[in-house]
């Protein structure tokens, strides 16, 4: 990796990085990845969690520990001094400019050079190997656990919020460490906002109410979504949700390796047109999963070629295709304005052959 | 603001920031703020939650909203373009660099001066008005409440998890809409870890028990701390309770406008070195408080002068003097390695003529 970008250091700043590196999760550390060894940079509060990391079964081979003395930054500029190194790569897409300005300022005995690069170790982390394939497989099955305890209970007189408690208290119940996001839970007009959250709002019967929660089980983010109808469901609703679970099932039938994710998108996107909702899904079908909750690849729709257009941080066309061992969410949806929204959402591995579906609740529509 | 750093207008990319002036919540906008106008930048998922908020009691006056065509950065770079702006100031502490090369190669037409600011929007943070006081008043009187009803709880057999979960569901069925950080239960030996979380470990008699725990309440963050013993405690838990006890109580009393933070820190450190648990004591005594849960001031050290030293970002000696309207929170500890820790901590707002404890829980040490 180190050679491919033209450095002789890699300093890794992004804490998902580090964690994926070394399997430390606090909040504050720096890594200086070099071809020896990795220089571990942590401050006082860490170092008796980091030592009890390297004892364990979790240890990370090369690990060397430098504990902190003024700063991270210091200390950083100190083992790129005594290292001797000359080309030193960072992370664009996560250093700010106040910590690169303060690198550049500082670094000025010998000649070090920095060196921005893009998605080093993000695309390390692209392929889930066994053990993050067993971990999210389980969290995807105790997700699926938390959501079919507490779809059961949900009825009119509730409120979103009483609702999200429920999924956030069986979330950590369950051996989640936390919410991977703020909880969804969208009711009625509600439903139609891809992006609602859970108010005050007390469902009534008739509503369609999207429920959209993750949590992050030893490490790795799980995200799931379904749709329920509280009471009997109107003939609208119906049409809406069977548009949504077709478009849904056609884009999970389109994962397996070879496949680009604009593919993916496609068969949800072109589904749900050809059921007369294709201008009600407003955004990508999926994106990754693991040490981050929203990770690459994006599973998104193609962009045209544009003359002349250079692509913003983030906006570069994802030309992804699917590897064994990707995780992504499907997660298409259709927004009704003044009416609701349905959206569907599983968590799939990619595999030899096809596709491995984690997440295990049903796709019929659930009448609370 | 603007003409004090040189600037026709500020690009804010932070969402705090952006959440202090508009009132939007949401996880995605941007804002580029001239002497005119607010040209809020947002995308479709949000463009109804902004039509909401600008109809109601929280509505920015001069918000000029931008739908998102593209992306965000493109969006700006035309509403930077459509007025005429020469120079434009960013945010160099949250800006990536990514971002940031990504603007200097595209604002290319007229000349455009993107200029490196710190802290502007932060520094209108510092003093919360009269709103801003209500909203971290009733938190943390509804966050006491919380902890007021789980210590009763708190038994030789339980997990720390088990202790979390309390924390957590009481925060949300007391109105907060999330934790403001991962919840502390550190128990017996982990309570000598300052940054301890909660794991698999049961209390058992003569632990003591560091729980630390924050909330989000209407955006605005409070955080609260207390240990308490499980049975009777040992004379050498008392020793170090009642040590942390007067270092605590001596920091609030301190706490008044034209005091330096670092006198805080001060009276804080002076207690617990006389009383043999300077060493102890790792950490600073306590940051502001507020739309983010670790803010400006911090109450910390004062560095001594060092010739030629270049702080980088973040370790700037806090030379804050403390104005009525800050609110901070006193946290001192003391951690036996080996043995275990105490820390009590307050949330204070500074007055007029000195401080106000918005915490409302007890600082006698419990026993459970």
């Amino acid at each position: 990796m180190l050679a491919d970008v033209g450095v002789d250091a890699l300093f890794v700043s992004h804490l998902a990085n580090i964690a994926y590196l070394t399997n430390f999760t606090g909040t504050s550390a720096a890594l200086l990845f070099t071809r020896e060894a990795l220089h571990f940079i942590t401050d006082f509060r860490y170092l008796s969690a980091v030592s009890a990391l390297q004892a364990g079964p979790g240890a990370c081979p090369g690990l060397e520990v430098c504990p902190v003395r003024e700063s991270y930054e210091e200390t950083l500029v100190e083992t790129v001094g005594s290292l001797g190194l000359a080309r030193v790569g960072f992370e664009a897409a996560h250093l700010t400019v106040s910590r690169l300005r303060w690198l550049q300022a500082t670094l000025t005995g010998p000649p070090v050079e920095l060196m921005p690069t893009e998605g080093v170790v993000e695309s390390a982390r692209l392929r889930k190997d066994a053990g993050e394939q067993a971990t999210l497989r389980e969290a995807a099955r105790r997700l699926s656990a938390v959501l079919q305890g507490v779809m059961a209970d949900i009825r009119a007189g509730l409120t979103e919020t009483d609702v999200a408690l429920e999924l956030e208290t069986g979330m950590r119940r369950t051996g989640f460490s936390r919410p991977a996001f703020d909880t969804i839970v969208a009711s009625g007009p509600n439903s139609a906002l891809p992006h609602a959250r859970a108010g005050d709002r007390r469902l009534v019967n008739g509503d369609l109410v999207v429920l959209d929660f993750g949590g992050v089980y030893n490490g790795y983010c799980v995200d799931l979504t379904r749709t329920v109808s509280v009471g009997p469901p109107s003939p609208q609703a119906v049409r809406v949700y069977d548009a949504v679970r077709r478009a849904q099932a056609a884009a999970v039938a389109a994962v397996r390796p070879g496949v680009a994710t604009a593919e993916v998108d496609a068969a949800a996107r072109d589904s749900l047109t050809a059921d007369g909702y294709g201008e009600a899904f407003g955004h990508g079908t999926g994106h990754g999963l693991g040490l981050e909750v929203h990770e690459a690849p994006r599973v998104a729709r193609a962009h045209p070629a544009s003359a002349g257009r250079v692509y913003p941080p983030g906006h570069v066309p994802d030309e992804t295709t699917l590897q064994a061992g990707m995780v992504v969410t499907i997660e298409p949806g259709a927004y009704v304005p003044g009416f609701g929204g349905v959206r569907i959402e599983d968590d799939v591995l990619v595999t030899a052959e096809g596709c491995e579906v984690l997440t295990t609740v049903g796709r019929d529509l659930l009448v609370c």
